[in-house]
């Protein structure tokens, strides 16, 4: 990540008074940073105000000065000697629906000292965001979701410090990126009309707040930068993963996709971005399968069949024996069930290419994926006929979006040079399977680029520099958000998307390619 | 005073969302405003975002608000219902060092409800500036100022409002003004720079705060406009004088003197302010005289000798018997004493023309101005000629920085058009017996005009118009303050000027006529 000027950390060497120039500590200190910073005006806290004549006289005209943007103005929210060895501290947070994520940044030097992670509490009302805003509806719900998230997030804050061997009064700049509902419930503001039609969020583009007012406890001054949003369905942390990726700043067309509960996809380049999101989720997650579940210990994330001796072969995120497998693994084994021709084109079983590890409950095919001897849960690990059904429809519905959103803008997905994939997803995605089973185009594979976390990357940009802030709030007014139209051209395309790889096989000569190689080896 | 736009209070209808236009509450909101407004960026407090939705849905997308100008950006502070009755409040207060002056201002009209007074408490402290400015050197001295000024000013809120049949958490914006050390104290801020070499206060222009920050017990997102100051000599209260006079604003050259403790003067039109700031005042403000005082019940404010009789005619300000005499009073008694023939051209008195009324106590003479008989003290009121001495000298300090202002900028006094005088002092003087002592330029009449208490009258009229606000900022950056050389021609000067009306008899032609005619009578 490219650091950026004008940095929050600035140290000034103030001219001392003199009887002709009596400008006041305050005007002379701010005159300076505005000329260093090109700043037309900024603003001091009246706490400051009452220190600063002390200090600046007892540090003999030498500040160094945190300073936040706050769009227009600047804010100017603590002073200390330029020598001082106390750090000042950013704290970047993805607010994720299930995780929230923590990077405690070194304002000095951008630095990211340490990162922290831990399931959002909000869980126990419920795991989807859905049940979350039919939650806040009832007496004191918000009030409760709110304090949920603030108070484990005080508790985080704790601990991240003592690990950076630091105090969480150290922490000036919060940077926090979220989907539009859990942004809203980190702020308190009701989410009940997001869902309800036209789905109107309280806010797109919430103001520099007061930390404290936020009942967030760090240093007193500190202001917390929450990411805008487009609309109730394209949230703040899709903008920080924008920034992260950098597909605002370049000519070339991009795609980034986001692949979480819905599947969320921009597409665009220094010019513009267009983007829209679609169910296409929750096969693709894991989330649907007997043996599916989140990226963790013990989880499948990589999966082979040994073309020679037809061996199952697994990677555990943690090396132990399975207990499920993620979504990046279940891509894995799908793919290599295909190229294997175990299943065929439309996803169905093959019996004659199974063997044994086909079984039938209830008149329903499902296959062992994982025997119960070599399992850590010391039963089988299966996904059945109609897992597999429904992760091809997924991947039609996620290819069909793309092509469906690349199409509008007239342009081919071919042609893109940088395909973002975001997310735990997007990091553990092995590109070659998923355009294997047609779930991604057919671009060499070195066009795709996993994020990661895309949106604590981005909130923890912001933390280096004002400059970051100006871009997300371009990038915020450049999207235009595409409302996907499940009309007959839509379902058309759907169709021909659920086989694999498609129904056009000249859209993929690399799969080909891939199936010819298994069946020689 | 002229009502400009852009008020404080706009009522906006807002387009109700669709699925075409689904833009936030906030933004929306925002949106209407700032077309509404031509503003560039509108600020809304955290607490207005959590009760938006509900309100704008409740009141079928019409809504009034109260907005304030902070500098470049707009806060957005309360919303109502367009015909909710609950009024929308300012408060305007003049921090005056002896005496605190509120006027409550209707927001949505512009007119002023009520008005009130009280002494400023600090004066139990020191009655003057210094006194405060060494206590508050003390432990907990500066805490103990601020108190002072915000408790009484909190209980004053309570009085006025109740007098106004209104409640203090409708105030919703406090424009105060306030010399530089009083709105140091007024914030917390520590005076002890301004009166060091070389002469720092901690702020020139303090930043809009909230109320409740200053401890001021209001609505909770009221904010404070304080005005702002030039440097340690020239206060907020004198910037507000100037936008109250009007002077900055027209092409003709105008003067502006404010007589307190110290004299301070203003020169200029739409295209410069200088200003400069002398000792003059004690004796003009009757501070000296054994029988001076400021003006209040009992206090004489006219004098006047009858030519026919030589009868002592004075008027009290409550109509009673005299306790004693303030400024207006003793100029007009000076200026009567001398048409009179009492006194002569050095200020001394005259014994052949005082007869029975001149005394000697301790081998010096005095006046009795008003017998034992007459007074409501019981005893005689008297002027001394160390008394009379001292006003001359200060009389001819006043000529004399009016001469060195103009003279510096090569104009005469008597070109000027209108000639401002500030203050108490200025609502009771009598320009005749000013000009009569030579202590004011003899110009015609009519070129004299009291203004009144101009601090607390430029606060009520920011009260008004977020125009103003800019005028004051313009008003800040453009005066110039001009160091008074106390060097040899400025003595040269002062010692022409302590003469009745001055050396120059030429400068005072009106005098020389009303001599005449007094004789004549």
């Amino acid at each position: 990540m490219e650091r950026k000027e004008p940095a929050w950390v600035k140290t000034v060497s103030l001219s001392p008074p003199s009887l002709k120039d009596n400008t006041a500590d305050a005007d002379r200190l701010t005159d300076a940073l505005k000329s260093q910073l090109n700043a037309e005006r900024i603003i001091l806290d009246l706490d400051l105000l009452r220190s600063l004549p002390d200090l600046v006289r007892k540090w003999n005209y030498q500040v160094r000065c945190v300073l936040l943007k706050n769009r227009k103005h600047w804010e100017l929210i603590h002073l200390t000697h330029p020598r001082d060895p106390a750090k000042l501290l950013g704290l970047a947070v993805d607010l994720g629906t299930s995780r929230i994520v923590l990077h405690l940044v070194d304002l000095t030097t951008g630095n990211t000292l340490a990162e922290s992670s831990f399931n959002n509490p909000q869980l126990s009302i419920g795991p989807d965001i859905l049940e979350r805003i039919h939650y806040a509806d009832q007496e004191n719900g918000l009030t409760r979701l709110n304090q949920l998230i603030i108070e484990s997030l005080n508790q985080e804050i704790e601990k991240i410090c003592d690990s950076g061997n630091c105090h969480a009064s150290d922490i000036l700049l919060i940077a926090a990126a979220g989907n539009t509902t859990m942004t809203h419930l980190f702020m308190g503001l009701k989410p009940y009309w997001i869902i309800r039609e036209p789905y109107i969020p309280v806010v797109n583009r919430p103001d520099l707040l007061k930390a404290t007012k936020l009942g967030i406890e760090v240093h007193p001054l500190a202001r917390t930068f929450i990411f805008p949003n487009v609309g109730s369905y394209f949230g703040g942390d899709l903008i920080a993963g924008i920034l992260f990726s950098g597909m605002h700043k370049t000519t070339q067309t991009a795609m980034l996709v986001d692949v979480g509960t819905n599947a969320e996809v921009v597409l665009g380049n220094a010019n513009w971005l267009i983007a829209c999101a679609g169910a296409a989720g929750p096969a693709l997650e894991g989330g649907v399968t007997q043996m599916g579940m989140m990226a963790g210990p013990g989880v499948i994330d990589r999966f082979a069949i040994a073309p020679d001796t037809s061996n199952f072969e697994f990677h555990t995120i943690s090396g132990t024996k399975p207990i499920g497998i993620c979504g990046s693994g279940l891509i894995d084994l799908a793919a290599q069930l295909f190229l294997a021709g175990m299943i065929d084109s439309r996803g169905k079983l093959v019996p004659a290419m199974c063997g044994s590890r086909i079984k039938e409950k209830t008149g329903l095919p499902y296959f062992v994926v994982v025997p119960a001897k070599d399992s850590a849960t010391g039963t089988d690990l299966t996904i059945s006929q109609a897992d597999l059904d429904s992760l091809v429809r997924s991947k039609a519905a996620m290819y069909t979006i793309l092509e469906t959103i690349t199409t509008s803008v007239g342009i081919s997905m071919h042609d893109l040079k940088n395909f973002y994939v975001a997310g735990t997803f997007g990091s553990f995605i092995r590109p070659e399977s998923a355009i294997t089973i047609g779930m991604l185009p057919d671009l060499p594979v070195a066009s795709y680029k996993g994020l990661g976390n895309s949106s604590i990357g981005g909130a923890t940009m912001v933390l280096t520099s004002a400059e970051y802030l100006k871009e997300v709030d371009n990038i915020r007014d450049q999207v235009t958000y595409f409302e996907l139209n499940v009309n007959q051209e839509f379902m058309n395309r759907f169709s021909a998307a659920k086989f694999l790889p498609h129904t056009n096989a000249t859209l993929f000569p690399s799969v080909h390619v891939w199936q010819n190689r298994n069946r020689r080896d």
